[in-house]
């Protein structure tokens, strides 16, 4: 039974890289998803086909209406999501994939370091399963075909 | 034609109070909901009804646990959701909340200062209306009996 | 039992006011929602509660965000939605408007002048009724009550 | 990842092979679906199929129940939609298509040519991604593969 | 708890005004709503509003539309359904109406005579409760608020 | 693109048979289910599975538990469903049938002859399509590969 | 803002009563709501409306599918629902009402005594808040008025 | 037409390898899913993955989360779910399991031996087909593709 996993979460390291290798490492028939990793691209995807915008604002909106449009998509196919959180950047996006994703029905697996335990408590109590590594939430899909 | 807001946001200061005062000036007939805005009753609600918890994890994932079946009963029950963000604070809890509300299809509004423009650009391309100030918010709303 | 109707249409003429003065007359415990009907509010609602807008797309596209907003609203209180056409005006919003409350399983009554017959052939077969006039379309409210 | 799109729009050009010409030429996995596009053909099915009806009416109504027919179970399969306006042709079942699609809650991507900012504004507003030319919307499509 | 109930099942005779009376006499808090019980207005009310149809099938299909627009609203209202089906009539609005109220998830009481189990058996196997009597009927509703 | 067609009718006769054997003249890619087509299977399912039960009510009620999972299945699984309804039987079933699919969304085509138009003018308003004749259906089917 | 209160669990001791009765000590505007509570009319409620029946089982059948209906219309109007186990009973229409809610949407207390946490930890950690005691579930529910 | 069938149940007998060699011993074309066999593997998967928790308590929470994860999956993923109880154990979590299966409209067959008969009556009531054996269970299936 092979399984689409959406991997929220920021784009400025290679953590879904890791996800993927340990996971082909395992042999699971799982198929990652996720937001643009290019994080440029993703920032200037905006004006680079709908043309200059007015302003900051607006080349930022003109981004984000496509990257949603991109997490829309990805997330409706899913059959489980993935929150990554770590201890850098304001990952807003992480949280609001999350909470889209649980009122969904998605099931959902949070990753978050003990340093987040206090500011993520909520997240972490709707989630379906806690974990603090990568490695865990891959032993966590290993599971499912166990 | 009487409305429920729900006001997802920090409770570390009164900006519930200052949406209620001039919700009344303007004599909306609109019921505000919320989190429990007592920050140490909402830290502490866990271990004060359930009993002491072997650690501060514990702890929090006592309490929060209270605190969603609050916010679920009553979001539930709202036909608006306000999402405020302010320049402190990590509020992911605001993120989640707001994306809970989009997947349920209940309209949001967003606040958020100009400083937040880039970090909550995917979140305010998902909102229904984005404005700067609990003002202008509460303009969106007094539009909705003219 | 009283329901809420939803008027959806141009807001160019005084069609809303002829609707609810005849369901008074036929004191039909009927309540009527719908767009902003004062046209240049309408329009320029969008600055007028945002600032100014770096052009005339964007004074559009803010004043849109604030007239979706409040018809979604309206639209998900609806028991019964009205589309009216007539011979002017694009009229996109109305098709629009009916094709979301379709979807969401709103009982939906067309008015239509014989002219449009051709291009609403599509829309008025999937309305619940399609009549041609007002004062038809009351008649069909008025049978819920016989 | 294959996808399924739902091509809205008038019958009248051949917009919809310039959409798949070019899909093809970006080698992108996508399955294009949309309206019966022999416009006499779809004009006429009712009768067609159906029999003489007594009138143009008639006429237009029984070839509008098998076209939406179709149009409802090719939307059901979509995994996007686009919604394509010209300047010319009334275009309400491009915007009925769109609400329908909206309210599903099927991403959708609006082309308008800039002729068109006003009218269409509140339908822009609610799209998820909305631009100007055919090759604008492949690249937005072309982004969920990059 | 007053709740409403819609009474599905044919218009030929006052079967309804037995179920209220009953009703009233066990002062059980019950609104009940139903289809047109004036047969000729039911059947004619196509022709009555929207004027003569070009033979018998279009008036109708008139009728059925109007109908049909009432029945949607009612059951979108209820919170319990009564089908109730006797040894004459074909019948078939009571099976529509008892399959569209079960997929909704209405709660429903099949109301049927012995000599109709066989032919009824699937229906009867889908309702909630089975019984033979308006007054079986009315113990099962009194028991909600025993 | 293949498609599911569930079959919703009486059992006494093999229309199914003829519109399997022209739907394969015509190649299309469709796949047909529907209730079992051996009638006493079908009544004697409940006993034969379940053993010997108390009366005839029983019996048909085991029956009808074992052919209601199957249709559950099936039309869970159809991207459309056909009702046809011919001069003879209860068809209660049929009309069941119809109303849960159009319920559950499921695009509609109903066969009936001219003289059922009245008894069932109120589901033919609410089908997609409705047609005479099992040729006419399959003209319906074969238009969405036109 | 009035919530009603649906209390799952077995109905062989008065323990609703005590639920009662502390929230109306507390002045909760809460109704409670439940399954029948007088033992031997919940079960003979099948006979005493539908007569005898062949046996035992069917005795039960009769019985359940009236205490299911009243259940469902029950737990559809609730806004939470409270799953109360003891350390006696089989207790499964419990579980089966708490798994209900749950895929329902509607929030969940389980009240479960010390000695019963390993077999029923699934449904714990399913449940918005689990408690030992109804002292302490009626404080959670206080706390939504604080 | 292959299906998933999820095997709620106990996990302290083989009950599930019988279903599965029958179904292969009858060919049919039937995928089984369930919770996790290896019943310490299942007790003691928290620790195993999460590491030591603070006490048996929330040892059990621990490995319930990565459990109920692992059987949302599967049963979001279930065309058929089979809830086997047998006169040993408490069960809880097939009733648990049963009742999200019916709310989510999946279609069910309960196995169950005759002294369950009255612990179970509202269970069975609300099933599709309830049966006595494995092999009753095999040949409801077997009849779906007869």
């Amino acid at each position: 039974m092979a399984l689409s996993v959406y991997l929220a979460g920021q784009i400025h390291d290679d953590w879904r890289n890791e996800v993927r290798k340990k996971a082909e490492q395992k042999a699971l028939p799982l198929h990652f998803t996720g937001p643009q990793e290019d994080h440029s691209l993703s920032d200037d995807i905006g004006e680079k086909i709908l043309g200059e915008q007015p302003s900051k604002e607006y080349h930022d909106d003109a981004a984000s209406s496509i990257n949603n449009f991109r997490t829309r998509i990805l997330l409706q196919k899913a059959d489980v999501v993935i929150a990554y959180f770590g201890e850098s950047y304001k990952q807003w996006n992480t949280a609001l994939d999350a909470g889209s994703a649980i009122q969904a029905g998605k099931p959902l697996i949070l990753i978050r370091p003990d340093s987040l335990i206090h500011p993520l408590k909520e997240l972490s109590n709707q989630a379906d399963v806690t974990v603090k590594t990568i490695d865990q939430a891959l032993e966590v899909l290993a599971y499912l075909y166990k």
